[in-house]
């Protein structure tokens, strides 16, 4: 399977990485507006550089890996689909519910494979969570409880055209939530405030939040996000069911432990996100590939993207009007 | 100092055990509609069965302990009240506020000393958060998150005079929620269903419930209750603050760890609640002994049952009306 | 039944504490050759105080607990023997296994009933460890390595008195070994040196040890002690058979965990050997009248402490002569 | 750097694949007598395959890797120093402590840097350990407790071979052992048993073995080493000092802990060497690379490996002896 790369950012890089690592893949052709970005990967991985029409157009692209600016995502997607390529997209496939809808409509009518990059699915831990849940380990789902914590915000220029921490950060959980809820949410309340930084607070957006989710028949979410943890990357999912828990967890960054009189230490956790789902990532795009060669459908498809994305629309909504939300069906 | 004990049930038991195992207390009276069970506890501790009129007027009588049924507890506080008693009452106060607000104001004109019986405040793990927290530990606190999950839901008969699950278990967890935010919730998001039990439902009442609290400066609570917890009495407590985060959770019943061919196992944790609470049943009669003898206003005070009790009111009002319910200042 | 307690000191108030509140049995009389200690006692007990002379020879004495010190212990056990009491003796028997030997031939003549305060056994985390390996929880087995670290070490006049560190401390880990091997040592290696104190090594004794035992088919016991422990009283066990691993450990000071930007720290473990081993006590003498009511011979025996003294010994003299000693069969 | 890999069988293809992916270096040239192990590993890597003296006197050939089986170790380690190459090594030198000293000789004669392959130093969580414990995080050392247990025994075919237990499984923690204790053992007392599979037993070697060892300051360290753990490849150190404890262990399969009614289990811990220090082999090479490439001597180095197997050699003839066995100055 022929890729081409359109984005050469730090999250091109990683997919640009293991596309070239792979067995059975290869990584053709790169494009990205800044030609230095491009030729560099393209050095590492022996890839050419080249433009998103030659990617779109080329007869030997297979598949089509989009790392570009979020607004552009939707129409790479589009015309990637209608010129029959099979798509990787980062989430999210745009910031408007109603864009992605008609955006969907196009890879429905082409035909053609639509992955989203929801990588959390794919992290070993929450994986392996995942498929005890599904073989009944605590038998049926009752209580999902995710937290999620950046180790420090991110510039306030990203945060401006971030959509929003829910549409840009809480979005992972979300998906997540739907992942391990094995049902639609049909309401949210979201409450938030900036106590990491009050810039944050003053650029309209929020870096401490809590969301509930409820499904019909009963189940509920709890998430939880904040821009920082001074502790590392914590990223955690407890699922409680009929018959227990499970959960999973963080990696500290060794196993060391020192004891003495104030007590019993041991590290903080893995503390970049690249270093927490390098696996993930990986292991994402194995799974793109194997669906796309198997003629499966990929997963998490379109739809997942639309669903969290009008989740994380409503959450956005609740937490302006301090109201719950009910999310359209 | 001299207690009348006024209600010799399970809890009344343990309490009156506490005083007759503490040195400079006595318990002296005990009075229970159920002779048998007066009689019981007095042969088990040295003291006389009597009356309530007898705890209440009895000269020699320094403080009233009030374990009866939770439709007595008003009027046994104010009439205890009256008669210049220092009192130690179970929670809740009572199940309407209103009622509250009326017994508090008879207890402010007697000007005697009140404690309401928030034990979990005195949990030896929990109550060396709180101190470490008020310490510093982690800064500015950003979000409280409380799991509480009972092993077995309680019988029916139970629920139907409980006052539902926020006003009957929740409660705890309010109170503990506003120990440690160190700000009063304004405003409360409830969540809840049956999944454990389809009676508890046709009851009226959730036995799987979620809580969203909001303070003024925007901090967060979370809490989740569940009626059914088959690995324990699971009891938790996580609070993030500017600085990181603190912790206190469960003792497992033995630190034995079996790890063979399917993994590493380790023993439920403690799953009765006069297990889990027996230090923090002992201390925080502790408290209202030092507190009373030393002429300090005890605490947790009415003032405290009022305000859970607010809490839990605006919870149950926020579950069935599906809103976020503004709590009064 | 009723009992005499000669030794009122430490350990003999935790024993005698542990008879008053046991229902069952009844703490008669009291006798100390510190009349102070004895009364104090007598006072918290509701015994009275009395003589050795008029608890071995009284007729409503059923039973003798011996907290005396140690060079007293093989006569006062001898003596009680013979006046047909039931005697629970506080480890050890004596420093002499010979003494140990003559001692155990009166017993066994006077046919009563003798038991030894090897109270590890019947801590509840051990005694979990070892119900398990005994219904097959990690198949035969291989190797046993047990921990214990005093938190500081004791005044050096009770070390002088002591018999050294192989008597007093790591006989408590021999009598561990043979519990848990199922098989009696067949040769011990030893080592030590004084780290901990130099004064410690000029009186002749070690402060910290290692030690090997080998049983006859092969079995393999480690067992390390040292005098001291910054981060709390160090008692681990660890045993690996041909299923798997079992272990069993410490008590931290609280469940408290805080996390900030120096990673995860929690409380030192449980520091007193009073507090770590206080439920082990009460134990171990509910095991002690429980075999004396039904007429069963209470285990450890005689026996086990001339074996455990044994082992000490051989250890003492691999300690010294840098050999390994076999030990008799 | 330009390498030459003598050997491409499983430990081969690790160092190959590793000099292969690291910027700086280049793997050259690979010689094995199994071509097609060679061929195998030359088209993953880019390699030429070549013999082995084409590696010896290639002139662009600056290093040589080791990793042909150990017979062979010494001869081509002098051939390579002659020829004035830097060497990596695999552990152990020889299986004769004798041939070390004359090849360890010929590499001083040849003033060439020589590092020898004992991967756990640079195991990322050990050598975290290593070096908290060098800047004093408990103080000095005074007890090193190693645990070593592989999954399961290798083939008896290997064991015959192999030197026994002692100088093939256990001499990776005598190396470790005194790099923790910061002095040389002075002697070692072995013993062992064939308790996992007799026909071990029947071919002279053993599967479950402990030691000690002294130094002569008086600390001590204990190993104990096992050929099975159905819970996976166990791993850990643990160091006590004058102030305090540190210790390193396993990393489980995956983070997720299921709890029930049974209790909470966890995964077991990873179970293959390759896995379990995948990355110690990476950077010991990177060490190897750094230190030629700045002139500086590789550690650990020839002398590691001939006190390695002194100590090895010394405890095979412990455990035969049944005696305490003084290690050579």
């Amino acid at each position: 399977m022929r890729f081409g790369l359109i984005g050469a950012g730090r999250i091109g890089r990683i997919h640009g990485g293991n596309v070239a690592a792979r067995a059975g893949a290869e990584l053709a052709v790169i494009a990205d507006a800044d030609a230095k970005a491009a030729e560099s990967l393209a050095s590492l991985t022996g890839a050419k550089v080249g433009t998103i029409e030659a990617i779109i157009t080329g007869k030997d692209i297979d598949a089509v890996l989009i790392c570009a600016p979020t607004d552009l995502h939707s129409e790479l997607i589009e015309a990637a689909a209608r010129a029959g390529k099979a798509v990787f997209c980062e989430k999210p496939v745009d910031l408007s519910a109603e864009r992605i809808r008609a955006c969907l409509a196009v890879v429905a009518k082409a035909g053609t494979p639509l992955m989203i990059g929801f990588n959390r699915r794919f992290d070993p831990n929450f994986a392996a969570l995942k498929g005890r849940l599904d073989r009944g380990a605590v038998g049926d789902v009752e209580i999902v409880t995710i937290i999620s914590r950046d180790p420090a915000p991110p510039p306030l220029t990203y945060i401006a055209r971030s959509g929003g921490l829910f549409r840009d950060m809480m979005i992972h959980d979300f998906d997540l939530a739907r992942f391990l809820l094995g049902e639609e949410p049909i309401a949210v309340t979201a409450v938030g405030s900036a106590l990491v930084s009050a810039d944050i607070g003053q650029a309209g957006d929020v870096d401490t939040a809590a969301v509930l989710l409820e499904t019909r028949s009963g189940r509920i979410a709890q998430i939880s996000n904040s821009r920082r943890a001074l502790y590392g990357y914590d990223q955690r999912i407890e699922v409680h069911g009929a018959k227990g828990m499970i959960r999973a967890g963080n990696i500290h960054e060794t196993t060391v432990e020192v004891a003495g009189s104030a007590g019993f230490t041991s590290d903080p956790i893995q503390n970049f996100f690249l270093e927490r789902y390098a696996a993930a990532y990986r292991l994402e795009l194995d799974a793109f590939i194997d669906a796309v060669s198997a003629g499966r459908a990929p997963s998490p498809a379109g739809e997942d993207g639309l669903r969290a994305q009008m989740i994380a629309d409503a959450a956005t909504e609740s937490c302006q009007s301090h109201r719950r939300i009910a999310i359209e069906g």
